[in-house]
């Protein structure tokens, strides 16, 4: 699964209408399920405890419009589902316009689009339209009309497991977490699981996982809050990295949130991956969170989980508006992300801790490794090799190695292979278990 | 006691002439006592022993001259107190303008100020007058007339105590100390025990104190070697942070002096308070060092003592010189300092390792602390909340937080109010003790 | 011994072919043993193993030409021994000028210079050249000959200790290492050894040594590797810094090669020695290590060995070329070295953990150390001294202290000397043993 295809299933899932809740996140749940046949699907019930929040009734819509004296829709669920603000409760109303106006939500500063806007914790409704529409709407009367339920239901997620193929990553699994509740928006956010199912397609096809792969879909905030609370535990002792999957779709940026700490395994590879990978990746700190990434990291959590997206929410305009579309995104940009990762997940399964297994420079010339003739500049061609052995001295992982000698992990992988195999270099099995 | 009180009673401690001892000191502590009732006032007979140093004997002086051949003041103790070396034994004498001028101290390169100059551990004396003055002494018998006494006698200090008002502090305590031995300059050095007493003041008025506070006032470098001989145990026992009151009466500059030790909590506080008060404060580093953070920070007293400086000791031109008089200092720039200095003592009372009571993000929402309606940027009102949240992991104290999260110990004092109110966030009684 | 005579031995060893083995190795270490009567000689038969390496046969050349068909000689050994390839086995055979340029190494980018080039560990032979040269040999016959041995025979280095005269460093030591392995190049590598047995004189003749001092002169990589696999215990346990003198001849620029450490003595007293002896110096970080500091550091090796160089090998036009003759070094770029290497040595001899006798500042101005009148900036005579005064306290030995205060060791040592007659500076016996 490359670009054009996470590309097709983003464009399939589209036009579905999820929330917090509802039947729109079953139905992408379902979607995904295609691809990952044994991903778990939970229902957890409206009024469940998960730390301070409490799941809320379940929402569903069928229909929703404003229409005119004349009985012409303004605006239209069918057309668009972001014209209903999210978790709406049912009205059919006749209003003048002041009043309808309470209950239209534009984006004061981007005339031309629809603002996403949700209420999923107080009881109103709404609707949302660009400023230039609702500036355009003449004095009259309007039916305001939502035909939607909030019942007792249930809060839906996935999650899907691919357990790891050897013992050495020491039952320690690599966290991807992704969400399922944004109705029709693209890089913000159907990239998100458009790239993990792609992830898990190809971790899947590999002869070796040292790691376990722990897929999670969830509606964000809530969703992976019901989710630490119940897989907390395994999730403390298990997790060696994870990453929040999301925004990572367009192909104008990379970009790099660092987890609270700033330093766990998760930013290690991040960072060196991207060095690499895209140069000119901006980072941003933990202070501007604002997915689930907060949940992982609080205080008490305290996974390591760190972020890698194209144009990160917040920092692009058409963010959270109707103009975060299918044009927005695209097979390049998804590729690109779809990349990043798999380098990064391929760096975590070689990092490990390594030791030259002899003393002083080993002669590498006996083995075919190393130039026999000594002439100046001779050496440069093995720079790399030499380097990772004069570094191999089992207290730094391969992440720490390629940052110190400035040489890519993928170019570092292949040489660990061709080492070890010639006996040179061998595994500290006491250091960084499970990293 | 603010601006307009300090530089009044500046004004009125101006032209008593005070030295390392004498009747000048303390008339001077005198007058500070009738804002801190409770100081306790010590004086050490000469002879006694503090550490390498011994306290000479007593200098008090009545009067000091020197005159022409027709018996015209040239300088004259009557007309600024420094016109006579600090510490200058008696004379009576009638010489040459060679002999005279070879008392003579002037400052070569600021032609107009009369130097501030003392000699308080070898007998001599001396007159200072301005380098113009002196060069235009025209030959002829001059008579160089000072009429001191140099006696066993006390060195003699000022302490006062201001208790903790509740057992949080764990019996530690601020310091604050200043001095009290500069003759009539008004930066260096009444501007330090004006703002020191109103410290006082301010401190006395507050209704819960987790410190208990210190106030010294000695006469520098002998007086702190003294007062720390006398109390070093329990200074270094009980001393969580301090600050040498010091140049705090200009309103030019904000300066700050590190410790030796550059981390302690005084210089953490004074760093994250000047960076939001006074963005453009100038840092000297302990090699700048110059007053009396220099015994207390000396090697086997090692106290966490900073200063926090308006225009600082050797940086502005006035410096020890006449020309540092009242039209220097201000009401402003003693403001200034005494706010600077009051928001660290309030930073440090509040400054505690807090924790968030529940895991993951709490539902501020429901607490009417957040909005319901998620649009785009409804986040930011609640920005520095949302922070202080997600750091308070119990790992760093309210400082190292507001250092991270780039907001104001004064915007983060309220919030830490409120949240504690709401039973969001509880202190780490285990961590920290004392700080 | 100075620069002169340092250059009168680099004139006298110049001619010298050495190599890898042979007897130009035994040659050079006879005339090194003229400065260092007491040196070692050590003889290593062929077949003896070192770690992974094997100690091949021993070379040697009487002669060597290419002869063109009239029997001019082309190229000759007698004129420049870099003509032969080091260790060349025997050849005498007529070739057409296509086959002969298959034996002929030229620089191709620098047309003008001989080559240096070797093929010890596979047995070929060849003619080196400036490119030049080869481009202008005509079609025809050449003879291709050279009168070399390669037979089982030994591998040959020298060491010398000199003792410490005090117990005070606690039987460590300073390593110095070299190496004799180059033929007839003068930067890289006469200069090496003839700073070092100028070393060698100097610190006999010191009263004091704190340290004993170990020069090893071997042939570069095989001749450390022989060398650390005889030694390694008791160079883990007494080498608490060491140096590999390489490259110190030349007057065009200070260079420093980081240990893979970063932060060993041996580092801190070079960056700090350098950083007042020659402010422009260019740092290399471990990463652009060649010579035998790639030996000393390997992993499980771990000497704090570093380098200080003038023009660093690799990083000058006549490196390993012809051009690096006896114009390229001087006695001024030897004396430069040699300088720098004494105040090293001289700083690690000194470098100790001090503390101040007394808390508070001593009075220094009883003693005569301090002005006894107090003015404006009658303090900055006495910096240096009151800075270390301020911070010896016991946790940071003499190179710390140096850093931290600006003074260079060279500065400080003498008032090491005079507070220590003071009493007023002891040594802390407890801390950094041997260091």
């Amino acid at each position: 699964m490359e670009g054009k295809e996470m590309y097709r299933l983003a464009q399939r899932l589209f036009p579905i209408c999820r929330s917090l809740t509802g039947n729109g996140v079953r139905e992408t749940l379902k979607i995904l399920q295609e691809t990952m046949p044994n991903m778990q699907i939970y229902e957890v019930p409206s009024g469940t405890r998960a730390f301070d929040w409490t799941v809320p009734d379940e929402w569903n819509i069928r229909d929703g419009f404003i229409a005119d004296g004349q009985g012409k829709r303004v605006v239209s669920f069918k057309d668009h589902n972001l014209h209903i603000m999210g978790y709406s409760e049912p009205v059919d109303q006749i209003v003048g316009l002041e009043e309808l106006k309470r209950h239209i939500y534009v984006q004061e500063d981007q005339p031309d689009v629809i603002p996403y806007v949700t209420s999923y914790y107080k009881r109103r409704f709404g609707f949302c339209m660009s400023k230039r529409q609702r500036d355009g709407l003449r004095a009259g009367q309007y039916r305001m009309y939502i035909d939607s339920t909030l019942e007792p239901g249930f809060l839906t997620y996935g999650e899907y497991l691919l357990p790891a193929t050897v013992l050495g990553g020491a039952g320690q699994e690599i966290l991807l977490s992704t969400y399922i509740c944004h109705p029709s928006m693209a890089n913000n956010e159907l990239s998100g699981p458009c790239v993990a199912a792609a992830l898990a397609c190809w971790l899947e096809k590999q002869p070796v996982r040292r790691y376990a792969y722990r897929f999670v879909f969830v509606p964000e905030t809530l969703g992976s809050i019901v989710y630490i609370s119940r897989n907390l535990e395994h999730l403390k002792r298990a997790v060696a990295a994870g990453f929040n999957l999301s925004c990572v779709g367009d192909n104008r940026a990379y970009s790099y949130i660092e987890s609270r700490k700033g330093d766990t395994l998760a930013d290690r590879v991040a960072r060196n991956v991207l060095r690499t990978h895209a140069p000119g990746y901006v980072t941003y700190s933990y202070l501007k969170r604002g997915s689930d990434e907060r949940q992982y990291n609080a205080p008490g959590v305290d996974l390591p989980v760190c972020s890698i997206c194209r144009s990160k929410f917040g920092e692009y305009p058409e963010y959270h508006t109707s103009a975060d579309d299918l044009s927005l995104i695209s097979p390049e940009g998804l590729q690109g992300a779809l990349d990043v990762y798999r380098k990064c997940l391929r760096g975590l399964e070689y990092n490990r801790y390594y030791r030259v297994s002899c003393l002083c420079e080993p002669q590498l010339g006996k083995r075919g490794l190393y130039p026999t003739e000594s002439y100046k500049g001779s050496a440069d061609a093995v720079r790399d090799m030499m380097n990772l052995i004069a570094y191999a001295d089992g207290s730094m992982d391969l992440i720490a190695i390629s940052d110190t000698i400035h040489a890519p992990l993928e170019t570092l992988i292949p040489l660990v292979d061709r080492l070890t195999e010639a006996g040179l270099l061998e595994i500290c099995e006491g250091r960084g278990k499970g990293q």
